[in-house]
C-alpha cells in the first residue's frame, strides 16, 4: 500500500479505499493542513479543527456526492472542501475569484446546499429526501448541525415536519461543541448538557473507550439501540419524542467510534439523530484554550498564535456601537441590549461585562429576539436589538407585525449593512433599506461616519417609536467620535459641502468618497442622515438651486434610498434628473470590501466618473 | 345576590365577585352571546366557542389588566373582548370603525399585546415578564397558545429562552383543540396526542371527573404536582426538559378544574406550563361537527346553520389558484404543493384530495416551508409554495438566502396581497412588492384578473428560477378563466387600451378600475403583468408617445412597482411626469375591502379624480 498522504486524496472515493489506520493518518494531516491554510488566508479555524474526524468518517462511510451532506452554517466545511478536490484552492479562500468560505452549489457537486445563515440544513435535507423518495432512490441525506444552530426555531420546525414524513432517509448529526464557545444559552443547551452527563456517556468516556475498541462495533451499536428501545439507557429524548431514533452522545474525534456508528446508521435508514461531541479548536492548543479568539482569525503564525497588534487598529463601527451602548445604558436604566447569539460580532462583550442583568443573548432566534423586544417595550423598557442587516431578514415579520404596527419603542442597530466582504453574498446587507422603508412608522437612519453613527444611535434611541440605524462592517474613514449622547433632529439632513449645479445626496458611509468626488466636481454634498423620514424641505430647497442630483448609498438601488428621493420628486412634480448610485441587482460574491466597492464604481474615482458620464454638460472640464 | 347576568359584567372585576355557580351561569350566557353575535357579523366562531370557560376562569383568577394575558393569534379572544367592556361593540366587529377581530393595544387596556400572526405570545409575555422582574412587580404574564401555533419555530425559540430566564412569572397555557380541526400535522401534535392518551388524562376523563368534584381542588392539585416531582405520573415532558413545570392535561371546559388549577399556578409563579384540552365549536353542535366550516363564517342563522348559497359566488382568486394547481399537477408530475397550515385559506383542499402524496402541510412553519421547497428544487422537483403575502414575511430570509441566491426553481403563490379587508392591518399584503423586488433573481408577477392569474401562475411555474405571483383576497372582476396552461413572455406587458397623452401602467387587479377611469380620460392603459423584470422596451416606447404616466398598484407606494418605473426613467434620463397611485405609508385598519380601496382613491372614480387633479392640462374637460 502506498504511503497515506492527504495529497493523494483527490476526492472522497480515495478515502473509501483506506483502512482505519489510514484514516487516522489522514486526520492528522488534514488537521495540520487546515491550521496552516487558515493561518495564511484567515477564515474560520476553531470550528474546522472540530470537524476533521467527522468529515473524514462521513465521506468514508457515505457515497458522496450521490449521498447528500448539508453543512449547517457551513463555516465548519473546510475539511470537506479539502477532501472534495479543493485542497489547493484553499489558498484562495474568501478572496475575490477564490473559493467561498461556505458550501456553495456552484462550486462543487459535493456542496449539496449552500449554507451560511444558521439552521437551514434539516429543512433542506428533508426536501432532498422527499425528492429521493419520490424518485425511488436509495440515497442518504445528512444534516450536520451545531448545538447553537439547533436552538433556532427553524430547526425545530424542520424536525417537527420530518418526524411525520414517512419513507425518507434523514440523518441529523448534532455537532455538540462541548460548550466551549460562549456560555451556552437556552434551555435546549442545558438539555444537551444533561444528555452528556447521563449514564451512558459517562460510561463511554471513562470506561467504555476500551469497550469500544474491543467489542465488535455492530454488537456494541445493537446493544445501544436495544437499550434505547427498552428505555433502559435513558428515558426517551426530546428527539425521540419528535420521531427520530436518537443515538449518542459519541466522541466526534474518535474515528473508531464514528465510522462504525455511521455505518450502522447508514444501514438503518429512516429518521436518525446522532449526537456527536466535538471540541472547537481540537488539536491546536491555543484554539482549544480560546476558541472564540480563533473562531474567525485573520492571518497569523501558528507557531506563536495570534498576536495583539502593536498599534490599535482603526475603530470599527461595531466598536462605536458597543461604546455607545454602554454609555447610553449608564445614563438610562431602561436600556436593555438584545442579541441573537452575536455577542462578539455585535460588539456587546463590554456591555455584558458591565451590565449583565441588562444583556440578553436569546440564542440564534431572530424572530423571538424582535418580539421579545416588543414585549419589553410594552412595559416601558427601551430595548436595543443589535443584529446584522442580513439576519434581520429572519425577524422581518416580527418587526412589521409586533413592533412597527404597535408603534413600539424598539431600536434596531444593524451591523454589517451593505457590502460585507469575505463572507460574501449570503451575508449581504444590501436589502435593509428597501425592506424597512416600506414599513409604516419605521425610522431608517444611515450614518455617514463613526461620529454620525453615535449621534444617530442616540437620536433613534430617544425617538419614541421603532427606529433602525445601519452601519457597515469594519472601520470607517477614521472620524473622531465625540463623547456625549447628543441627538439630532429626526428626518433632517445636513449640507456637508456647498457646491453648484449638482447635489450629491449621500445615505451612509460612502460619504467620504462622495466628498472626494465632489471636490473635483465642484458639487454640493448632503449627508441625508435619514432615508425615512426623508428631509423633504431640504430636497425641495436644493431642487431650486441645483440642476441635477446624485443619490449615493451602499444598498440595493431597487427600492433603496435613491428611490425614496425619486418618489418625492415625482410626487411634487419636480422634474430634475437623478442619477442613482448604489448596489446593482445581482448577488455579489465574496472579496475585499474596498475592492468590491471600487469595482462597483462606489469609490471616489468611480463616483466621479459616473457623474461625469451622466452629466457632462453641468461639470467643469476634467482637472 | 342579584341575578347573574352577562349584562352586568362590565369588566373582569365583576367576574371576580361571582361564586362557582355564577361562573357556570355566565359561561352559558357567554357562549350563547358569542354564537348570536358572530352569526350576525361574521367572524371567527369555532375557536371562540372553545375558549369560553378558559377566558372566564382566567379573568376570575387573575388580576387583569394588571396581570397580562396575551392571546396567541387572537382569533379566540371574543369572549375576552365581551368580558372586558366590549360586549355591545361586538356588533361592529371587523367593520370599519368597529372593534378589531384581534386583540389590539389601542382598543383596550386588557389587550396587553396585539396579535394575529401565530406564535408570538410566548416571546411577548417573556419580554413583559422580564420588565416586571426589573421593576420588582409581582405580576403574572400569561400566553394562551393553540397546539397549531406551538409548532412554529418562534414558539420554540421563546420556550428555549424562557427556560433559562430566572425570576420571571410566565404561564404558558397550551390550548389543545382536541385535534378537531384538519388532520394534525407535525411530530409535536403526535406528541400532544400521546400526552392526552397517557394515564393521568385517562383517569381524569373517565373516572376522575367524579374525583375532581369531591376532592378539595388544592389537594388534588398538590397530588399531581407531587406526582410530577417524583416522576410517578409520567416521564418528564418536553416542556419540563425546557425548564417549565408541566401541569395537565385538564379539561378546558370544566370550570371546576380550571379555576382551582389556575389559582394554584398563580400561587406557584415562575415558569408554568398548563396543558388544557378544549373542543373547537364547543356547545354548538353544528360547529362541533364541522369546526372548519364554522372557523370563520359569514353571517348565518344559528337555528339552521350555514346554508349553501343558492347561486355559486363569484370565483375567488384562491379558487383560481386551486384549480390551476390541480391542472398543472396533472400535467407535470414534478409539481409539489406546500402550505404552512393554510390548506383551506390557500385553496388546496381539492389538490390534497387528488394528489395526497404531493401535498405538504408543513405546519405553521413558514421558514421551514421555504427552505424545504429549496431542498426539493435542488433535486429537480418543482415546488409551489402557497402562502399569504403577509406570512411570507416570516420566510423572507429563506427566500433570499436559500431560494433566490441559489436561483432555485420555486414558485410562490401569494394570496391575500394588498388590502385584506376584515382582518385588518396585521394581515396587510402591502409590502411584498417592495420586499421582493429588491431581491436578485426574483420574478414578481402581478396579474390583473382571474384569467391573468392563471396565465401568470403557469408562466412563473415554467420559469426556471424563483418567481412569485401575487393576487388579492376574494373575487375579481369576474373575468372568464380559460382552460389550458398557456404561458406568456416573462417581463412583458400588454396594452389594454390605446389612448393618448397619459398612460396608466397597472400592476395587478386595480386594472378594471383603471380601465374605467381611462374611458373617461381617453388615456392608454397598460397591464404591466410583471414588476420584475420590468418591460423596459414598452416603457421606452410609451415615453415617446405619451406626456405623462400613472402607475397603479394595490401595494405600498414606497419601494413599490411605481418606484421601479421611476428608477427606469431616471436611469434612462426620461423626464416624464409620473403619478404614483397605491397604498399610503400607514397601517390600514380593518373594514370592507372595496370601501377601503374607495377611501384611498383606488376605485375608478378615485383614480380618475387623482389623475385629473395632477394632470389637468393633458385631459379633456370633465364629461
Amino acid at each position: 500500500m502506498a504511503i497515506v498522504s492527504l495529497e493523494n486524496i483527490h476526492s472522497p472515493a480515495d478515502l473509501r479505499s483506506l483502512d482505519r489506520s489510514g484514516l487516522h493518518e489522514i486526520a492528522a494531516q488534514l488537521r495540520e493542513f487546515v491550521l496552516q491554510s487558515v493561518s495564511k488566508t484567515g477564515g474560520h479555524l476553531s470550528s474546522n479543527l472540530g470537524t476533521v474526524e467527522l468529515t473524514i468518517a462521513l465521506h468514508h462511510v457515505f457515497n458522496t456526492p450521490y449521498d447528500r451532506i448539508v453543512w449547517d452554517v457551513g463555516h465548519q466545511s473546510y475539511p470537506h472542501k479539502i477532501l472534495t478536490g479543493r485542497r489547493e484552492q484553499m489558498a484562495t479562500l474568501r478572496q475575490k475569484g477564490g473559493i467561498s468560505g461556505f458550501p456553495k452549489r456552484s462550486e462543487s457537486e459535493f456542496d449539496a446546499f449552500g449554507t451560511a445563515h444558521s439552521s437551514t440544513s434539516i429543512s433542506a435535507v428533508l426536501g432532498m429526501a422527499v425528492a429521493s423518495r419520490n424518485a425511488g432512490l436509495d440515497r442518504q441525506h445528512i444534516a450536520v448541525i451545531g448545538d447553537g444552530a439547533m436552538t433556532a426555531g427553524m430547526a425545530f420546525e424542520a424536525l417537527n415536519n420530518a418526524g411525520v414524513t414517512s419513507g425518507v432517509n434523514v440523518l441529523v448529526i448534532l455537532n455538540d461543541n462541548d460548550m466551549s464557545i460562549s456560555p451556552p444559552v437556552g434551555a435546549l443547551n442545558h438539555y444537551f448538557a444533561r444528555l452528556l452527563s447521563g449514564r451512558f456517556y459517562a460510561t463511554a468516556k471513562n470506561v467504555g473507550r476500551a469497550v469500544l475498541q474491543h467489542v465488535p462495533p455492530v454488537l456494541e451499536f445493537a446493544r445501544r439501540i436495544e437499550g434505547h428501545a427498552k428505555g433502559i439507557v435513558s428515558p426517551a429524548t426530546l428527539f425521540e419524542e419528535l420521531g427520530f431514533n436518537y443515538v449518542g452522545p459519541i466522541d466526534g474525534h474518535d474515528l473508531d467510534a464514528l465510522v462504525p456508528t455511521l455505518e450502522n446508521l447508514k444501514q438503518l435508514g429512516g429518521l436518525q439523530f446522532l449526537h456527536v461531541v466535538t471540541k472547537k479548536g481540537q488539536g491546536y492548543k491555543l484554539a482549544e484554550a480560546d476558541p472564540v479568539l480563533y473562531h474567525g482569525p485573520g492571518k497569523f503564525d501558528p507557531s506563536v498564535g495570534i498576536q495583539k497588534p502593536k498599534e490599535p487598529p482603526k475603530q470599527t463601527f461595531t466598536k462605536v456601537f458597543g461604546n455607545w451602548l454602554c454609555d447610553m445604558a449608564e445614563s438610562d436604566p431602561r436600556l436593555l441590549g438584545i442579541t441573537p447569539a452575536m455577542r462578539e460580532g455585535s460588539g456587546m462583550v463590554e456591555f455584558e461585562r458591565r451590565f449583565p442583568a441588562r444583556y440578553f443573548d436569546v440564542g440564534i432566534a431572530e424572530q423571538h429576539a424582535v418580539t421579545f423586544a416588543a414585549g419589553l417595550a410594552c412595559e416601558g423598557q427601551k430595548p436595543v436589538v443589535a443584529i446584522y442587516s442580513t439576519f434581520l431578514q429572519r425577524g422581518y415579520d416580527q418587526l412589521i407585525h409586533d413592533v412597527a404596527l404597535q408603534n413600539l419603542d424598539v431600536t434596531f442597530a444593524l451591523d454589517r449593512a451593505g457590502i460585507v466582504g469575505a463572507d460574501g453574498a449570503t451575508h449581504a446587507g444590501n436589502y435593509d433599506i428597501a425592506y424597512l422603508r416600506c414599513v409604516p412608522n419605521m425610522v431608517v437612519a444611515t450614518p455617514s461616519d463613526e461620529n454620525e453613527t453615535r449621534l444617530l444611535l442616540s437620536t433613534c434611541y430617544q425617538h419614541p417609536g421603532p427606529a433602525s440605524v445601519r452601519y457597515p462592517r469594519g472601520a470607517g474613514c477614521g472620524a473622531t467620535v465625540n463623547a456625549g449622547l447628543d441627538v439630532v433632529p429626526v428626518g433632517k439632513g445636513v449640507v456637508r459641502r456647498e457646491g453648484q449645479h449638482i447635489a450629491l445626496l449621500v445615505f451612509g458611509t460612502l460619504a467620504s468618497a462622495a466628498v472626494q468626488a465632489a471636490e473635483n466636481l465642484g458639487a454640493t454634498v448632503v449627508d441625508m442622515r435619514f432615508v425615512k423620514p426623508l428631509d423633504e424641505t431640504l430636497l425641495q430647497d436644493l431642487a431650486g438651486t441645483h440642476q441635477a442630483f446624485v443619490t449615493i448609498e451602499d444598498a440595493a438601488i431597487m427600492g433603496g434610498a435613491g428611490s425614496a428621493v425619486l418618489e418625492f420628486f415625482s410626487q411634487k412634480g419636480i422634474a430634475c434628473p437623478v442619477l442613482q448610485l448604489g448596489l446593482p441587482d445581482i448577488f455579489i460574491d465574496h472579496g475585499d470590501q474596498a475592492a468590491i466597492l471600487a469595482e462597483l464604481g462606489l469609490n471616489a474615482a468611480g463616483i466621479e466618473a459616473s457623474i461625469r458620464e451622466r452629466f457632462p454638460n453641468l461639470l467643469p472640464l476634467v482637472a
